[in-house]
């Protein structure tokens, strides 16, 4: 047999997943050498703080604070430490050095991904990111090599575990918005500032690495259009179930031509809460776990589930792409993250069309109905479903009176001008939810 | 700019889904030279008959019957003529020239896939089949890839989409299997003859492909235990239904650890019918769809779910594989087709553990469940569940009464023993259904 080559492992961060990683590699070393046809020894571990507590109990002696000196002596480099700086510094030295880089790093990869892949195609070397969407979820090699001979359309992802589990909350307890945090923040789904979580921040990021692989062009954070789950009430909730939808956070990128209303092509990258039919593949994720459902032109429909986030679950993904990255390197070849040959524009969110749900409280009075319907019309958004509850009380009096419409699809931007004008009625005592609707 | 190279591209066979292959070749040409590098070009198309019909119209001109010549100048094979010779040859003989190649056909790699793996090895190509199981999904790659740095544990699929049609409508309208199958053929979900599929022989070879990539060792297809749908009585599925099962026809591949009971340790390869909660993520899987269930050690539970067949989208899953084939030649570096550094032996069904749905049709005595329950005791098969419902007439005499038993998990052998044993006392008019029971 010939002699079993050994590459160096640095790993940089040792939170949640990097201490799963680092206890797979110790612990499973001779099965991951098996599969990448070279040992994969663990030759440090960067953190900031040589005395923090960790999950796993690890050897003293792997640990250190000079990451620096760590990653230029290293043949593949783990990035688990997040942020920014310096994660962004010491990838880019690992690559120019040679070595593969496996990241978990979303913020960094929406915001500076083209930086990275440029190093990366111009040393040669693999950059692979499985981590960072969809936890342990295979999304992105599906994506980039399965998907490569096929067209995608759209893809919808529930890809924040934390919103999942609200809305879920929500959902199945009629609690508001407020006290189904306190709850995911007590059984420790929602950190203490949840805020990169409730407002569609992370979920952003994973949008714009999602979009950028399925339709082969670099899209940026800030093509992202972003709304988050805080505006959701117990009511829209409750409304939405009533007419047999579930509310979700999605993730999506879709295709869009607006070519015959005389605007142009390109890709709708957005995340925002999102109406469902309840019997839609997405819907029937619970609580934490993620699912990406993505539409090909030859594929068809397609569904990815699996658990978004943990530890250990997300080093699965950190792991499948080491002993990747190691068998390129064990045989040879350079590796290729990225083929940015799409070059469709991002829309801006006014272009992308959808369905809307939309509650108004209105006044009992004759005609009221006509005048809404003009509205609609006025806009050329066409109504697909509405339906009015008389609330009256025990006199029989008339106390309020709802009305629930859903629209056929309709850009953002003639819906948004709509509900404006309907504001505007004096029938109208207020517009209780504006909400999008996908799968239908 | 540097100049485009041109990968010549033969395509043996040209039916249901080699038809979609060439007209997306042809038609989608610059989107699939961008992803690759290179460009495709179809070099021709090896059919048996140049007159037959065919889905697609295409160029008269492609199609010949000399698919020898044909082989020996193409850079990339693609084979979906399907069966065992020629394509046996026509792939080694592809390899032996230096070309990389995609397959489809799963009989003639659960039956001789290790002598294609070793020929693609020796000669430094890449050989691909992520159409051979479950059509448009992509779950090979992720399997050999994405999980390249966990352990699995089991995997349950839902493979073969003419079966589940059947089971889905015998489970939705009560129809008995002649039925529905004639049902499913009438609507062309099955052939005229059924055998492969009913039968499960479809099934057990995806399976083997399967255990052979999870487990990384090499299963045959007489590895695998096998048993088809034709035993499935309307009467099985209205049992199942009212304890709140679904049945499917799965393919299962598990690590089985049987040390403690004295046994080895080893990989269960099996197709049957099996009883599933409604509430599993397999159990939602509808009509044609295909669906596979993955459980390992750190990912957790993950599913991949989409069309299991069908020209187009399987057509799909051969130009993932082409794409990334091509991207390889122009990039260097050999392809690697699997790691089988697992060496886990095969297990007999025997050997296998699950739990047991069993229905009996009892005599109405005194005493007669203590004497069953006696005999699952004597045999080590424990009981989870045992539930009994008296039949009386009009007069309230007893007419039958039915015992439903659910086991917890143990072993083929002991059920069959314990069977064996029920079926000798003189209180049971008869065995009513035996069924495995999978995800409790």
């Amino acid at each position: 047999m010939s002699e079993v080559r050994t590459l160096k492992v640095a790993l940089l961060g040792c939170g949640n997943v990097g201490a799963q990683v680092a206890r797979i590699l110790l612990d499973d070393a001779d099965a991951l050498a098996a599969r990448s046809g070279a040992r994969l020894e663990l030759s440090g571990i960067a953190v900031r703080n040589l005395d923090s507590e960790r999950d796993v109990e690890l050897p003293r002696e792997l640990f250190t604070t000079d990451a620096d000196t760590l990653v230029k002596d290293a043949d593949l480099v783990i990035e688990l430490m997040g942020g920014i700086e310096p994660a962004r510094s010491l990838i880019l030295t690992a690559m120019q050095n040679g070595a593969c880089v496996v990241t978990g790093n979303k913020a960094l990869l929406a915001q500076d991904g083209p930086t990275l892949y440029e190093e990366a195609d111009k040393a040669g070397v693999q950059l692979s990111y499985e981590a960072a969407v969809a936890g342990a979820i295979p999304i992105l090699r599906p994506i980039r090599d399965s998907l490569s001979g096929d067209r995608i359309t759209r893809v919808l992802g529930i890809v924040n575990g934390t919103t999942n589990f609200i809305l879920d909350q929500m959902d199945s307890t009629g609690a508001q918005f407020a006290d189904a945090l306190a709850e995911a923040q007590r059984l420790g789904y929602a950190e203490a500032d949840p805020t990169a979580d409730v407002e569609g921040y992370d979920a952003a990021a994973k949008a714009a690495i999602l979009a950028s692989l399925s339709f082969h062009t670099r899209f940026a954070l800030e093509d992202v259009y972003c709304e988050g789950i805080t505006k959701v009430s117990a009511a829209d909730i409750a409304a939405a179930k009533e007419a047999g939808f579930v509310i979700k956070l999605l993730a999506i990128a879709e295709k869009i031509n607006n070519a015959k209303d005389g605007g142009g092509e390109g890709v709708s990258v957005r995340v925002h809460p999102t109406l469902l039919p309840r019997e839609h593949p997405l819907a029937a994720v619970r609580g934490a776990f993620n699912a990406v459902f993505i539409e090909a032109e030859n594929a068809g429909e397609l569904m990815f589930y699996g658990q978004g986030a943990g530890g250990t679950p997300t080093a699965s993904a950190v792991l499948g792409d080491l002993v990747s990255a190691a068998r390129r390197v064990v045989l040879g070849g350079p590796g290729r993250t990225e083929t940015t040959t799409g070059y469709v524009p991002a829309l801006s969110i006014n272009a992308s069309t959808t369905s809307y749900y939309i509650g108004l409280d209105v006044a009992d009075q004759a005609g009221v109905l006509a005048r809404i319907t003009h509205i609609f019309a006025e806009h050329g958004v066409s109504i697909e479903i509405m339906r009015q509850t008389i609330h009256r009380d025990a006199a029989s009096r008339v106390e309020s009176a709802e009305l629930k419409i859903v629209t056929h699809r309709a850009s953002e931007a003639a819906l948004a001008a709509t509900v404006e004008a309907i504001k505007g009625l004096d029938v109208i005592n207020s517009v209780t939810s504006v909400l999008r609707v996908e799968g239908v």
